[in-house]
């Protein structure tokens, strides 16, 4: 009743495009981390971007390094599931090792802000479970985000000004979490992901489990009585 | 920012409209008492019924015994979340009870079939979450309604008939658990209730404290640079 795939991976369920989006400093990094190394059949998108690698950083790792011709090519296919550009730069999140991973069973983190969710929503909405995590307090962030030590006041401020707007997209995510307290946070977290992979349209096996539930009904009834 | 109720009830959320269904014997009921019986938030929906009241039941307990014509008047009144007819006799889910649970945030267990389900989608999709309970195989089925040594062929006839159309529905739950062992199955169960408790859109204090996030945030932007 297991769906074989090319890989020989066995896909019992369809996976999650797991969403976790904040403003800076209400500890979605942590929270992702946390969640990436406890469970093992969820893995953090790699975007492509066109931005120049750096020293520290894999191909294929943190990104997939494209030229712009490149990102203009799968954008015009439609092989981009959500882009952005940031100073410059493109970065995008490709269709095809996403696709992949759903049909085998396996989830996807994205650390995306609300314009990256707003695009996803567009192209595989009954895909997507979308989680937005806020800090207490504004007090509470502005005191997290000041022990980073190498932020000064003015980069603060300008995460502070872009929370603004990040907020007020609460209530375009199906969860909101309040990170007051890491360990209870990052419970919900894993319990959302965990009952999400239960829902019934993730789970295409249950065709054939029913189709044989169906059958074998249908030989006890045809039973002369 | 919590919303005081007129019976001094607090209510931090809204409550569940939580749908258990299966074919008999696939341990709907069991799983319904074990959820009743552990979790206080949550209690079984009481149906009002035109049939008449047996010695061993309490009105508005087991059932609100009610004539012809008050049923009839609910119906017509849309005081009614759906009904059915067994026998002659009506049974139904009356309006206002589910209402005020809902805004005092107090989940409601509906242990119904695949019918009434469709209606209370018809009138509450966005405050029900379904589950649909299968047996793993129908010979556990049979051996389960055989156990029950009260039940002649023809009865356990009439149930595995009424099971084939029943699972034909399956597709139209949010869930569906296969309940091969009791403990895992149970524990699905409640882990789905407490995960679709932190929806969004059950969460009605999160517009505070989002004003008051955004509030305080636009004081500390207001502050000289």
């Amino acid at each position: 009743m297991k769906a074989q795939q090319a890989g020989g991976h066995t896909a019992d369920r369809r996976g999650v495009m797991f969403v976790i989006s904040s403003p800076s400093g209400a500890g979605k990094s942590v929270l992702s981390r946390l969640l990436l190394q406890a469970d093992p059949e969820i893995r953090l998108s790699v975007s492509v971007t066109t931005r120049p690698r750096r020293p520290s950083e894999v191909d294929g790792v943190h990104y997939h390094f494209i030229d712009v011709a490149t990102f203009n090519q799968m954008k015009d296919r439609g092989d981009l599931l959500e882009w952005a550009e940031v100073h410059g730069n493109f970065y995008a999140t490709p269709r095809g090792p996403v696709e992949l991973a759903l049909a085998e069973g396996r989830d996807i983190l994205f650390d995306i802000d609300v314009q990256g969710t707003l695009q996803l929503y567009q192209r595989m909405r009954s895909d997507v479970v979308s989680v937005f995590i806020l800090p207490p307090s504004i007090a509470e962030l502005e005191r997290r985000l000041k022990r980073r030590a190498e932020d000064e006041e003015r980069v603060i401020r300008r995460r502070l000004k872009t929370a603004e707007s990040e907020i007020a997209h609460w209530n375009d995510y199906d969860y909101v979490l309040v990170n007051e307290d890491l360990e209870r946070c990052y419970g919900e977290l894993k319990q959302i992901l965990n009952t999400e992979r239960l829902k019934r349209h993730r789970q295409p096996q249950l065709q054939s489990e029913i189709s044989v539930l169906l059958r074998d009904l249908s030989v006890v009834l045809a039973r002369p009585e």
